[in-house]
């Protein structure tokens, strides 16, 4: 018969502290550079954007910080999250392999995201902000920063890449039930929108052009404050609660990870699971291999180059050394809208650098193929973004079963896919392809990766 | 600061065995009676539809059933399902009352549906049944037993009321990605259906309609049973886990609750919650106030008759004696797709008539209103069916504020509304109004309730 493996964890041992990588890096990450004078910013150069405690901890290299009583309170909603194991889907890949997977779809907003939304979100109410806004692609993050907002009383104004804005109107729904208001980007509000739209009054919209108006809003306000959901080390940081709640789990299931398989948009939900591990590994714990799994048509840690750019299109934040695809990439429309940035975190750029992590991308296919496989033997329907990391854990298992081994994988199954049906609406009716990669090729070729070099 | 208090039980105190309120009835509900003979049915007049186990749970008057190994060790991947004290609800209400809410949403499924769905796969997989059918109007019932029959290798096929099947694709698809087929009704593969499109090639279809295809189909293959999501004694019982375990969850938190609300369609997450408290009542322990909410468009509870009628509409079932609107009875659209149903399960029906529980009807609009006020102060987004309860446990809050009186009100929240936001889209854009009710009262007075009179 079929059987679950759930292994749960008292609410008391939700982490008390996020994991800090950098304090067990052999060598640190390059500084981040002021866009203007290229030189590394200050503290100082961040606070239009930031509250202070935040901006600390981006640049902290302390192994652990402390998460405020009122964040771990809010986080006892839904953690300590699930760690399962994937016992039918074993049996039905006939693998010798042990498949875990840790669970963050239990969140309110349905992923990950709320981890760092709620931090976010305390740490600005603290700094007496009102309002917060932020970017989002296919509308993860944008729900999760909203539902925190609900909870402290902050006013969310969310950015979203008009293409997502009109194709995914269940994910605006989300935020707009939750009181945060949303706008099609590029909008007619800001300088950077503005810009955009007088080239093309029907820009689709990308990440980086939502980040430009988001930042530039915030810049210009005093008592507004910028979000992001991904990418700086404090937000990788406080995913790693993701990875610790793990390795306790994994501890009452008697087993540890050979093998760890996360999806890699921004890279916090990559992070978040495997930090927690390497950071152990780099103290002298047991060597693991890590992979990062991206997709085909969006290849920053595969295809990009190493170097400093840009993390938006209009060119406001600071510079930062990552693998990217050039600020002015944009990505062909595919479903994972989740995984449609540039770049990638400086944290897991570096990582990869110093040989710590793999990386490896698929295309989209394939990939909700083993979405559908997974949800037939487990019982959940991952989100677009969620199946790239299934379909990484199972090629795994699928090695383990020809080399008759018996690994541990685990991987993190970011978030469900329940607003992300008519994709799967599509894959069933044959009409999600993976036809737009030449269209990638082309669009990597025009970028002239990357768009900015390295400075002296 | 918000709070946030989650009663959590270990996975070792899920309910060994199923409560079956007939054990503690009064008197017992009127029998079930032959469509032909209009005598009461034995076992053996309900094979065609049903495995021998499930029709002897029907019939049981054991207060206890005991719960097999492999439907508990499926139960483990949700379940216990956690019990919520809403604080921060309590706090916007600025209410003396305490609220708990048992929340259902987090089964793979998304409702309390498959509680049931589990346990009804598994007997009619150990009866080497390979193939059941069965109806849906939202979806939720449909996607949980397609999500059993994936776990038990089961063939599921749902005949989906056609106004459901066209606007809501997104549930459409959920089966689908469980593997199950699913079918608009009426269709032409069915007598029942083939009948009603005669008349009307475009009839929206509706629940009743539904099981008339679906009964028929299993009735007339010897390989296929069918199985209902409701009403019926042994799916109420099958839901009597989840007042088990608020019980128990409730027992931690130090409370017992004065009033228990739950919504109603065909009065199975009602029962589920409220059942296990009445029959603690009735065996001497403390009285409490136990509300059926249902909606003012179809309001069987209400204002339907207590009589026998028919569960379908092509009067293939036995007859019942349940609160009616009469089982030709066509409720107007509306989004509470759920809890459209003709009838009311005979156990609540009879519960109602023994004065155990009330019933109240609400409009839908003051229902989204509720849900969009928990969804801001709890963080999950209700279900349109799951919005009635809300409303129903806001009101009885309110109504502690104005009498100063601090009540421990318990609600069951039974799925989540993450496929029913096109439903909150029309509720935002003021399209979703309670201009329908005109055509329900006319629906009622065409129906002339009830359809089918008591037998003599």
């Amino acid at each position: 018969m079929n059987d679950t493996v759930k292994y749960v964890l008292d609410e008391g041992r939700i982490p008390k502290a996020w994991y800090n990588i950098a304090a067990d890096l052999p060598t640190p990450p390059a500084p981040v550079l002021h866009p203007g004078t290229k030189q590394p910013v200050g503290p100082a150069d961040l606070e239009p954007l930031f509250p202070m405690s935040l901006i600390l901890q981006e640049v902290s290299t302390e192994r652990e910080i402390e998460i405020p009583g009122p964040v771990r309170d809010i986080y006892r909603q839904w953690r300590p999250s699930p760690l399962f194991r994937a016992r039918r889907l074993e049996k039905a890949l006939q693998t010798p392999a042990k498949i875990y997977y840790k669970y963050e779809g239990v969140s309110p907003a349905g992923s990950h995201k709320p981890n760092t939304a709620v931090a976010q979100a305390f740490y600005n109410k603290e700094a007496g902000i009102r309002k917060i806004t932020t970017e989002t692609g296919a509308g993860q993050w944008g729900s999760a920063l909203a539902f925190a907002g609900a909870l402290f009383g902050i006013e969310i104004k969310v950015y979203m890449v008009r293409v997502s804005y009109d194709q995914k109107p269940y994910r605006r729904a989300l935020m707009e039930t939750y009181g945060a208001k949303c706008i099609a980007s590029p909008s007619s509000e800001t300088n950077s929108g503005r810009a955009i739209l007088e080239k093309n009054k029907n820009h689709p919209g990308s990440l980086g052009i939502a980040i430009s108006e988001a930042v530039e809003v915030a810049a210009t306000h005093d008592d507004t404050k910028y979000a992001l959901g991904s990418v700086l080390n404090h937000v990788l940081m406080h995913q790693t609660i993701v990875g610790q709640e793990a390795m306790a789990q994994l501890e009452m299931a008697g087993d540890y990870p050979d093998i760890i398989v996360g999806c890699t948009g921004g890279g916090s939900n990559f992070a978040g699971i495997a930090f927690p591990f390497i950071g152990a590994q780099l103290r002298g714990g047991r060597k693991l291999r890590v992979i990062a799994i991206e997709p085909a048509a969006c290849p920053s840690l595969t295809r990009g180059k190493f170097a400093y750019d840009f993390g938006d299109t209009a060119h406001l934040t600071p510079l930062v050394k990552m693998h990217t695809l050039g600020s002015t990439f944009t990505p062909p429309g595919f479903h994972a809208g989740g995984l449609r940035y540039h770049g990638m975190a400086p944290l897991v750029s570096h990582a990869l650098d110093l040989g710590l992590i793999e990386a490896k991308a698929y295309k989209q296919v394939e990939c909700f193929s083993a979405g559908v496989q997974f949800a037939r033997a487990e019982g959940i329907v991952p989100a677009p973004e969620a199946n790239h990391a299934v379909k990484g854990a199972i090629d795994e298992a699928l090695r383990c079963k020809t080399e008759g081994k018996s690994k541990v994988i685990l991987f993190n199954l970011c978030g469900h896919g329940h607003f992300d049906m008519q994709a799967y609406i599509d894959y069933f009716g044959g009409k999600l392809t993976d036809q737009s990669y030449a269209e990638s090729e082309l669009a990597m070729a025009l970028a002239g990766l990357p768009s900015v070099p390295a400075p002296a």
